[in-house]
């Protein structure tokens, strides 16, 4: 948020709505450790928004005559929303990051077991003698359309004043969201108030990576039971009870994480009906959740990364079990 | 499920895998009322999938020596899947077409409304003065780019055999795949047995859509309520406790639909993790999710439809509010 | 909603507000095959619920003068959600009835494998030997509480009038509502139109059920994989592509029914909010959802009673993982 | 947790597992500040589980020899789930005293208002002149019910050992677990390792809770509208971009805590189906979902509390709205 409203000062000094000296007061009072963060919640709670208490700190915070100047002809949900496509922009990149590295695993495992055979199973029953490359290509390419996914979705800046039509500045409204926007790096849009599409599409495509990297880490514990005995997570999780147990830890989690996702964006979905031109209560419900999606997005792609690292192929298994299944009589294909 | 079972023969009859008089034969057996309906369904509760009696019902009805032709060289997902692929595609036609009639109807209001006050409100509370069209405008911006996602969205081909490596075919499985696309008018990728992303990105569309419906129709309950009085919907429902009262009826069941999909959209998120080769009850669950979602979406599109043809503005009583809300001292802006 | 309209008219007669000749004939017109359903409808439509047209038909079917008498005191909401109520009812017995001989079925599991030794597993891994008696006690004791909260769980009249206050028949508001309970099995209550904790528990119980259903199916399943074998589905459902192949089809259709419950019952507490004397829309919105969850749930106790009775269990096979899993230096427990 | 490992340890003492010496030095290192929570945490990512680190930093903690006592016959699960317990009966407390709160403000209200004429409106439409009085009766009756839900929930011991049948302490098992339940307050039931219904219970009484303070909530809001007009919250929130608004801050935080809910409560549901003696992944995702709920309708509760206290009734606007609305031709009820 401090960083919105240090690039809106910026913003609005460049088209000439505030004097340079006054803008670099206000920039200088945006850094972190000037505004103290308990003066925010108190206002939060009593207003709910946490943007009134932070613009009445920035207004101490600079010299007298200058606090006209800070939260120019914007509105608490401008800066919350902006500062929201900027958490969400960074979480991305480390979200991306490391399933980058889990496509890279995928991709040498694909390479290394393209000709291990491996019974391919449906409904959790025998089908047919596959490879075990064939079953990682299906994770890959899913896997790949799901990081395509997350890149394709666009931040964009929210700047529309009081009640969406940027009116308080006047014709310079739009030169002030244009600097705006290239300041912070985001996608210069009309104001998207109570048009909460692009939050969608965020938790849409968090939940759709959460989804296969689910998809994944549940094949790698199927694979894992000690009947089956295919893949292992080379470390392995512990036991407190069983000393000698070892647990699938790493999938567990990816799991665990990925099972909290699709509510979390079915709450995205309910907040859409926001009232007039700005909501009464589903507005301020989707920002803990969209912070919410995004750790958990970073926790499965990180514990599925660590999974895949770590995973140990057995082929022998893989290939013996395929020769049995299809000796004559026990299994036609 | 029967236009794809012909268009599969047709497709391998094409690539010389079926003789012409056997396909022309099965493609006959596959019109509407040779298969009987009800045996399917004992069938479907059997097995957990319709097809296996669908396969059975089509090979009874063929001369005898041409069953072996029947369902060549896939299974029963690829037929649910691309049978759900076509459902989707004709339904999105009917609820787009509503929504574009929705569309034309709002750059009708812009333009009308253009410069008719209105008092914007936030939180449910006055905010500032701005205009009818404003209000609108935002609708409209909101509605299509829901639409262009809904048009955004892909159906495509699943054809990937038991075991989703379209190995049955050999070598032809890929001419196959290829013409049979063509014939059904679907994009032609890679089996996604268990990459369900698509799936989700169809709900992930409609959820956009009836969100930004319930948006609208949202409003238009509040500004229909008597106190406000700024809309009216023409004709209005009935009550059967008291004739006199008219109801925004169209509004409520626009509303009444998209309550339901925001959770019917999880689900499909909910389902991703499918086990190996094929689940065991989670694809099982998608399909009448993907109906339900059709079918609500058609519902909010048509309502709303039928909401704003019959829409009634009193651009009087919005005047009048903006001018005694802007009195001195009643509003600071 | 026929058997509540002939219920109420029946209870205002007893009351005295409705002479004995018109509420025969009223009582006679709710009889079914009177009110042509193609009508309400149509009318379900324009005012957002069926009961205008469903009191209009009545009032065309009684002879001059006693149409006034239909319909008496009451409001749209009263009969839907008493009709809701009687629906909920006799799904449940069903449910319950199905429920009850899967309990019988663990019943017996528990007595005849008591002493059958069995791996138990924690996260799909070996723990410690234990009994399929043990897993079975489990599985019943989860079962006989689910069981419980669904009998637990009261329906009750809703009769409030227009606004919920029973206004409209001033003194006699309470005995008609006394009467009405009584007629229709219902414990009477105060007018719940807003107060949807009710219909909330009813989804809650419900899902419990399914849930716990499908905790057992999900065992089956992973327990008659292949490479565990400890139990199997007598019949089993089979395969479109590979004849030879036999699957969990009942304990997937369990799960497949299970899987869609968790989201209905959200949709119904999310529904909670409702606006002041009736809501606009998410009232509405419970309607289909409850009759779903009720589907879903009978379907999964069918699946799961078909399942549970045609369950074979292989003794000798978990007695023998138990023996190998045991051995020294394999596992220490 | 520690509480839970300290009881447990003094349990087993009663029952003669443990010498006193070595309970007393167990008893002291669960204190608070001996354990070091960041290596809890290091260990809790590798193993899927914060217990394998918290015993071997209590092991750790105790002189040599007294480490094989620390959490005897007992597992992570019966921890964690008997901590879950612990946790939730205080934020219950906690919960409960703030709805005391607001049911002890309603029935004031009730008292004060019982004649105050206040229109009354269905589908956000003027239905029939009642009272302020009855429609603060129906939150009051929908907030008792759904406290009394709350209480009615039972927190309960969590005691099976590594697979749940208490095989660990032999004879000795039943005897502890007693003694464990009566130390910490809680009900002794059988092991339910994977029969969740009671996390999902506590899940349903706390939906219900935020889902009729949010229809109050919800209600305040729209009587609160400008153009209605019928209450307001005393003090009001602040807008940052207009300073003389006031916004029913209380009301919306509590719409927007309880808005996250449903989805929430929908994730425990979708937990129940739990893999054998342990689920791999939906148990671990139950966490910190509970500790979100309970979050939440602390947040819900805290906030109608202060929205009620505060709150203005305008009974003036209530009568003249209703005088208005009933006057003839205007409104026919």
């Amino acid at each position: 948020m401090l960083e919105v409203e240090a690039a809106l000062t910026r913003a609005c000094a460049q088209v000439g709505l505030i004097p340079h000296e006054a803008a670099a007061a206000i920039v200088e009072a945006c850094r972190p450790g000037v505004v103290d963060p308990e003066r925010l919640w108190a206002h939060a709670t009593e207003s709910a928004t946490p943007v009134v208490g932070l613009v009445e700190a920035l207004r101490s915070a600079v010299p007298p005559g200058y606090g006209r100047y800070v939260h120019l002809g914007t509105t608490s949900q401008d800066i919350v929303d902006t500062a929201m496509m900027l958490v969400a922009t960074r979480a991305i990149d480390h979200i991306a990051g490391d399933i980058e590295a889990c496509i890279d695993r995928l991709l040498d495992l694909v390479e290394e077991h393209g000709a291990t055979p491996q019974l391919a199973r449906t409904l959790l029953q025998p089908a047919m003698p596959s490879t075990f490359g064939s079953a990682v290509a299906a994770w890959l390419s899913a896997l790949r359309s799901a990081a395509e996914g997350l890149r394709w979705w666009r931040p964009a800046l929210q700047f529309g004043g009081a009640v969406g039509t940027r009116a308080e500045l006047g014709v310079d409204g739009d030169r002030v969201a244009e600097s705006l926007a290239e300041l912070l790096g985001l996608e210069n849009v009309v104001p998207w108030h109570t048009d909460r599409a692009r939050v969608v599409e965020l938790g849409s495509a968090l939940g759709i990576c959460t989804g296969t990297l689910a998809k994944i880490a549940g094949d790698v514990i199927l694979l894992s039971q000690a009947e089956v005995g295919e893949v292992t997570e080379g470390r392995g999780g512990r036991s407190s009870a069983m000393p000698g147990k070892r647990n699938p830890a790493r999938a567990v989690l990816v799991v665990a994480c990925a099972h909290r996702v699709p509510a979390l964006v079915a709450t995205l979905f309910a907040a859409m009906p926001q009232e007039l031109q700005r909501a009464a209560g589903r507005w301020q419900a989707e920002w803990p959740t969209v912070t919410d999606l995004l750790r958990l997005a970073a926790g499965a792609a990180h514990h599925a990364r660590a999974m895949l690292a770590d995973l140990r192929v057995d082929a022998d298994t893989m290939a013996s079990r395929v020769a049995r299944t299809t000796e004559p009589g026990e299994q036609s294909p």
